[in-house]
């Protein structure tokens, strides 16, 4: 049995940083994924439970891993199984994954991979247990660019594990569509498992990526509570992602230095902000039935994404390379904001529904005529989805 | 006799558009000067008052202008000659004064040339009377880029003809300075007649342009308020004029529409430029006596240009080739800030006092290769002079 489950990166329509001081922020699903195709051995097969192997295959960096059943042992914990309940990652859990990483060359340029590889080995036993079983992971998303590619990871491999276990499962639809979507209540299970991932990989994450992941459409977040917005007639956008890598730990507390030293101004940024992401959430939801009501919407959400922009560099996270991007759309009138940390990262370009293929193949080489990746994409789509 | 008036343009170093809205906004004197020389005519030379001419040279432009001074009768009123009490153009004035400009050929491309010529001959005669004179004006700043030019210019007039009347009058130094500085009383003065020619250019103009090119330094307005700032340390920048042509009234009305649009965010936005040119303000009143601190001087300064540039862009007044200024000068990590109406003109670079010359050509080259104009200017410096 094979089970496939796939999981969506995300971007910040609205409010990064300034969500760090109390503003909401706005997070949304693109419809690039992660992909984890899971096969469990049948019992018996490769010499039974106890002497098969787990693998991982991480195709896109043709890199595979595999330990025997038999040492994984060390990683359970009494309550392991319990998949209706997950559990944070216990010291002695994560002591245990470690030693299972020794015997294994991990590239140094590959920083993530221990992390990822640790969120594995703790998901798949938790979940499965020692059962022998290979996962197959491929991504449309760049890593640590700021689109959520950790989350996307350890969602669908949430995903699929659970639905291997039967812990999850679709409602077996009539089989016209590939991908088939879970109910609710399954979602908020794979969903905190995959928040214990995400602590694996990243510490003290704030858990929004996991969830735009799992539930898809868009999420509005304001300290500490997210509210699941409906949104309504996916926008279009481009992704630029310049390549340039960003210290978030540095930028964040750059953002609070300078709210130090100008509290009186940041704070009305921060509220400003704050004020951008409230509307963009009211925008979002609203139905548009015709054209002008789509063109309407496209110019609302492209003057508070510039005025976001605005509100960033006067934080001073922009970045050589994100006013590189924003000077080159601008010359096509189209409107750009960084997504995310900032001082390089990613780039969104909103894409009107009326613009021309021609106009966005030029832009798409332009930018790219300056070492940035772009990926044209839908925003607000769906979260986990199973085949 | 010849006098010769020298008047600066300005900067708006922070607080542009915000101030419509009730920012507090400040302006600054910058090293780029009109100069008016004028050389009264003896009585009986050429003929007589009655029968000599005045005459304009506007040296920059090549073109020059002269009127019988019997022709100029028309223009005066019978209060003319009470140079102490600046009175506007009455409508019967302006008529006349348009009468006068019907014999002369005036290029199309100068539509600023009539209203110039219209503030000359009202001043000239209002404060002058008929005399047989003539004035030669020649200015090192762009005009219509927002650096002040017609108020440096209705000021150097204004200063000139007042001088050659006797209504005001330098000290009389020790003549080891080529340029000598009016009193407060007779600055005042040239100012309100200064601002007379203002409103025969511009309608309705707010009255700082004059008043920092006749009093020099800093100033901080807000709700129509004046409060002149010293300002220590005069600091270093860079003006790029873009060359880009912008229309002003449109600028201002599309950021008041912006405000009808996102009130909540635009009150922000508007709050945050008003805290910046507040604490602006008391950094420029700041002696730094040493390298150390001129250098945190000049950060904090920047800080602030850099956040009050990005609170213009979210008002939507940036341009294309306002963010090239941005983007060639950030490479070379320094700070920008577009000053005036937005859409194009000028933008500004803090200089630091540390930069090496070779750096600043380097920016200045790359500029110009854009087809922008650049200008080392020192900000803050003297106003009105005579010599």
């Amino acid at each position: 049995m094979e089970v496939r489950a796939r999981a969506p990166g995300k971007i910040i329509l609205a409010g990064e940083h300034a969500v760090v001081h109390g503003s909401a922020a706005v997070a949304a699903a693109i419809n690039l994924y992660t992909t984890t195709s899971l096969r469990l051995h049948p019992a018996g097969e490769g010499g039974g439970a106890d002497s098969g192997v787990v693998e991982l295959d991480l195709r896109d960096s043709g890199l595979t891993f595999s330990w025997p059943c038999s040492q994984l042992r060390g990683v359970l914990r009494e309550e392991s199984g319990r998949v209706g309940v997950p559990t944070p990652c216990s010291p002695d859990q994560l002591a245990a994954i470690a030693k299972l990483l020794e015997g294994h060359e991990i590239p140094e340029a590959k920083i993530w991979l221990s992390a990822g590889l640790s969120a594995f080995l703790f998901l798949y036993t938790s979940i499965l247990g020692c059962r022998p079983g290979k996962a197959v992971v491929t991504s449309d998303l760049p890593m640590g660019a700021g689109l959520g590619s950790s989350a996307a990871y350890n969602v669908s491999m949430s995903g699929a594990l659970l639905t291997a276990t039967g812990a999850v499962g679709v409602g077996g639809g009539d089989g016209a569509e590939e991908w088939e979507l879970f109910g609710k209540h399954d979602l908020e299970l794979v969903n905190q498992w995959a928040f214990q991932g995400e602590k694996i990989i990243h510490g003290k994450p704030s858990g929004i990526d996991n969830a735009v992941s799992t539930f898809g459409s868009m999420i509005k977040f304001k300290k500490g509570e997210f509210t699941n917005l409906k949104s309504r007639n996916p926008v279009k956008m481009l992704i630029t992602d310049t390549r340039v890598g960003r210290n978030t730990k540095a930028l964040v507390a750059g953002v609070s230095e300078r709210a130090s030293r100008h509290p009186e101004a940041m704070a009305s940024v921060f509220h400003a902000v704050n004020s951008i992401s409230e509307e963009l959430s009211s925008i979002v939801e609203l139905a548009a039935e015709d054209e002008i009501a789509i063109t309407s919407k496209e110019d609302k959400l492209s003057e508070l994404m510039e005025m976001n922009q605005g509100l960033l560099q006067s934080m001073g996270v922009s970045h050589s390379s994100i006013e590189t991007v924003l000077r080159t759309t601008l010359k096509y009138n189209l409107v750009s904001k960084l997504t995310g940390a900032g001082g390089g990262g990613c780039v969104l370009t909103l894409i009107p529904m009326l613009l021309a293929n021609i106009v966005l193949d030029k832009v798409t080489t332009e930018l790219e005529s300056h070492g940035f990746r772009c990926f044209k994409v839908e925003v607000g789509g769906q979260g986990l989805q199973v085949s």
